[in-house]
Formats: structure tokens, sequence, C-alpha cells
């Protein structure tokens, strides 16, 4: 049905196993297809593919890295080329207040920049736990809550697309049964 | 074909007259059905009503007005409900350099919060002039470039509508043929 | 030698809790008039007299909240008249991921507004725990390094007050002892 | 007395053009040693020397770009080593309401991961114009307002410098008597 990319830049592996979760959530919607990549292996042909993408960065000094901020900046003679894409972030940052938020936020920045339409997750994934203008990690998700909240960054991504993009309404969040705050 | 709410804050009506061309933006693409309102007017029935929203407030501090964040303090209860909508910013400052692209952040913010999907805009409405991350202007807005940019946020909020709640593709703007960047 | 204010909204004890551990972080530097009041007790004298302000709000919506942005709204007289104090932020969110980062960022832009200094503090207070950019928390603190990073917080306030403001450059904390990052 | 960096990345020359005048608004404090460099002359001595930092960037999609990031990262191994120094920043954008608020926000947010204490400038340097939050500007500064607000945050820098740093409480902008927003 739709093009999802998972797309990170990792350096200690955390954001990298965020990322993997985060495909994890993208693939519980049936006919999805769902492309992971760093940085390194990913070029123009697959953003211009995707009609969702989750974006991942480290945080490195409370904003996005400096090598995803590059990647970004060579796509530039693609700019106002991808309108209408539909994006999300996630992050991995040293410790909790460590700017986690922040370098969503840049993310977000970012993809709103090039035209995207940008979103966060109104669900709780655990107790005092949730993803609501990205998924963020300290160091790697390890906890269930962690992960869970990861996946349904995917999950969220994917139901977006398959709602905007492929016209099933029926995979609406809103009209769905799953169990959106499963701590209660 | 989709519904439009302008909603906005406005102490000394700046951000008022802002809302007022984003309306005649928004009626650009036809059959949408569009309402404004400041937040005095508008109740929780507006929002639940609308498929699109562009949100108004003016810069106060640096970020959206009190008046209007408490609005969306009171709607509270129907956090978890409005999943999905899509939202946009726009916000009269002072002085340029005075916050508005702040605030706009903010107000996207809180629309994030409640799980809307959020953009700006990339097109330019005149010589060095945009609403990248929302319209913003100082003071109120005159010059044909002021008043283009409010109205191609509304233009495009209700493009997006239409392109993505009601399936109509061929009103998405990378598929038009207006002047997305009139000044060159 | 210098006054410290630590003003806080709170609407379920969360960030009151945060405001008097960091009064216990204040208090450590010898000297200080620490003075701490909720927006209800406060008015614009104890703005006045302060040198040093933390101000915390619990995270409404990702942003401060309404309560909070009025108090500072209504002090709009007193604007270009507090220019070169020095302040910090702290809140407290529903859960880590809710924007708790980011409503510190809105309480830093309101006193950036009205001429403030403004930090963030470098220092972890446990294993993956730090206050970068204001200390933030889940509900209530109450494990060890969570209340550690809110005392942290007023202590370097403190620091900062007496280093800036009293001219005592031996409490720089570059040249003190204690252990900044104790987790180690 | 005091010893201020004015730090910038440009691409096309504006943000240069911006620096240069904050350096003229620097140096109106006098004793002030002032130093302009672009991040490729300079390295960390330059950081480890000033007492005060005027950082500029080039607004690329609406945060810092990825050079003057990478500059930053560079600098890792001396974190915690610069705690309390004084930034600010300024920023060209493409066109007003291009992110040129947003970027300046960013390199706010590194310079506050550094423990530095960051500021805005309060003052009007023109009819509907300021640096709330850092200078800003779309493209090369030309009208009188626009230089004059990149050399007001020189001159405020020079001023926090020498009053937080070298205690001259006389050199005070609340103390002063010049024109503080000139337009009136």
């Amino acid at each position: 049905m739709g093009n999802i990319l998972v797309l990170y830049h990792s350096r200690e592996g955390h954001t990298k196993k965020m990322a993997e979760h985060v495909v994890e959530g993208a693939i519980q919607i049936p006919g999805m297809d769902v492309r992971i990549k760093s940085i390194d292996e990913a070029d123009r042909r697959d953003v211009d593919w995707c009609h969702g993408l989750a974006l991942g960065s480290p945080t490195h000094l409370g904003i996005v890295s400096a090598a995803m901020k590059k990647f970004w900046e060579d796509l530039l003679p693609d700019w106002q080329k991808w309108d209408g894409k539909i994006g999300c972030a996630f992050s991995s940052q040293g410790g909790w207040g460590g700017g986690g938020e922040l370098t969503c936020q840049t993310l977000l920045t970012m993809m709103m920049n090039f035209g995207f339409l940008v979103f966060g997750v109104t669900d709780y994934s655990g107790h005092q736990f949730t993803a609501h203008y990205g998924a963020v990690q300290a160091g790697e998700p390890k906890e269930k809550k962690e992960i869970a909240s990861c996946r349904r960054l995917g999950r969220r991504l994917a139901e977006w697309v398959a709602v905007f993009v492929e016209g099933r309404k029926d995979l609406h969040p809103l009209e769905c049964r799953y169990k959106r705050n499963p701590w209660g």
C-alpha cells in the first residue's frame, strides 16, 4: 500500500536500535513496504520513494547531529519536490533531560522545511512514558515501555500513511480497538 | 468537501486581520466549508467539526497568549479524540525578531499534543518572504507579500484537507500549475 | 549576598515538590536569601527583588501552563526594567517524552523576553539523568537522582548569582571540588 | 577588560556581514578585546579565550548549518570546561518567516549545552525591529535598523561581560542613558 522509510544516524548504536523497533511497529499495518537505512546507506531516491518517514538522530548538544544535518543539506536540490510527505522523529540522548525532545523538534523542523506534515503520538506506551513529539530514549531502549514507544511511533506513521495516502479510513487509530494506553 | 476552521485570539486586531486573509486563501479551494472564529466565539464543537485548523495567536513574550493557551487547556476532556486533524499556525508580533516563529512553534506543539499533523509552507509569497513554520507578521499585514503569505497558508491547509481527507489527489500542490514562488 | 526566587505553578503538587528541592539546592550556597512562592502568592515585587529566578510550571500540552503565562503577561508594565537577571526552568510532565523539555524552553523564552540570562546544568545527577535545559520530571520526583537534579539546578542558580552578581569568583562551579557527575 | 568572540559560519556572506556589525556594537564598550573569526579560522583556543560569545549561522532548513554544528561537536573534549561563559546568537535567513528565530534557538541550545548563560535583546533597533532571541535578518543587513540590531546585540554582549565578569555595574544597560528604543 504505502512506502515507509525509517532513516537514522547512529554513533553508538542506540538510535539504530530505536530505528529497528520503529520498523517493528510500522510492519504491524499490513501491506506497508518498510525500508530501514542509515544515512550512510541512503540517498535522495529513498526519500523520494517514501510516503512516510521516521527520522532518527542521536541527541548531540541538544539538537540533530551534524551528519544527519549534512544529509539533508545535500538534498536541497530536491526542495519543493517533496511537499506532503508525512514525518515523525526519534532520538536517543545521553540522559533524561538531555535534549531528546529538543532534538526531535529540530528533526521535525527540517522535515517541515521540506513541506512534510509532522506528528507525535498521543498514546502512552507504559507508566509515565509517551512519544508526544517523537520517541525519546536515554541510551538504548531496554524496558518494555521504551521499546513499545518506538513501535507505536512506527505504527502510527504507517497508520497515517494508510489513512491519508491510501484512503484506508478503516485504519484510522480512532477507529481501531487496540489499547492505546496499555498501562491503565 | 472538507471543513476548515480558522481560529484566532487577537488583542489589537493584527492577528484577526491575518485570520481573515487565511480564510481568503482557504476558499480558493472549491467546496471547502470555511469557518472563522475568535476564541471567544468558539467552543469544542468547532474544533470537533473541522478537518483542518489554522490557529493564530499574537506573539506575547515569545509564545502563545495565555488566553489561547487556556482555550486549549479547557478542551482537555477531548484529548485523544482528535488525532489525525491537520493544523498550521500564524502569529502577529510587535517587531521582526520578536518571537513570531517561536510563537508558531508553541501553537504547533499544542496541536501535536492533540495528535494533529502540522505543517508549514515551502512557497515564497514575495521577495524574501515565506511561512515555512507558519505565517508571521510584524503588526498588521499590509504589503502584498504579507497578505499573500497568510492566503497561501490558508490555501495550503485547504489543499492538504482536500488531498488527504477527501482523496482529491488532483489538488496536491505539486500537481498544480499556480506560481508557488511568484516573486521570481 | 544574593536574592533567589523559586516561583512555580503547580496543579497536582508535582512541580511544587520540584520547587522545594530547587530551594534545597539554592541554600547550599551560604548567604543567599532564598524565597519560594507559588504564582498565587507572588507579585511583581518578588520578581523585582530577586537576582536569580528558578521558574517552574507543569507541562500542559507541551508548553507552559496558561496560569503561569498569565502571571507574566500581567507583569508587562515592568518589561525592560528587569534586564540582566539570571533565570532557569523546571517542569513536571505526565510522562517521559511528554514535553517537559519543550515546556522548559517556553519558560526560558519568556525570561529571555524580559532580558534575563538563562542557563541549564551540564552536570549529571545520576545514571542517565541531567538538567541540561532545566530540570524535568515525570510526575513527582522520587528517586535520588531526580531529587538531586532539582537541587543541582537550584545550587547552580545560586552559584551564578554569587559569581556574577556578587563577584564571588571563588564560588564558580569550575573552581569547586564537589562531584559534578556523582554517578561515575 | 573582557574578551569577546564573534564566531560565524557564512556561505553567501550575509551572516558574515552580520558578524561585522556585531563587532561594531561590541567595541562600543571601551576596553573590550574583540575577536572575529569564521569557523574555518577558529579553534578551541578561541572559545576558551572568550568570556562572551556571539555565535552566527545561516538559517539552513530552519536550524543551524551542518558546518557550524560540526565545529561544536569537535569541541566535545572541552565539554564541562566552559560553564559560565555568556552567549548570544544571530542568523541570516532566505526570507522573513524562514526560520531565523528557530536557528537562533538551536545556537542558544548548543551554547546552553556547554553551560553558557544565553540572552536576547529587549531593545528595539527601529520601527517593528528587534533581536529578542538573537539578531535575525533576511539576506544581507542593509537598512539602518537591520544594522543597528546586530550592533545592539554585540553591545549588549559586551555590556553583560563588563557587568558580570568584570564587575563594572556602572555599565549595566539599565543604568545607562542611551536610547534603547530609538524609533520612539
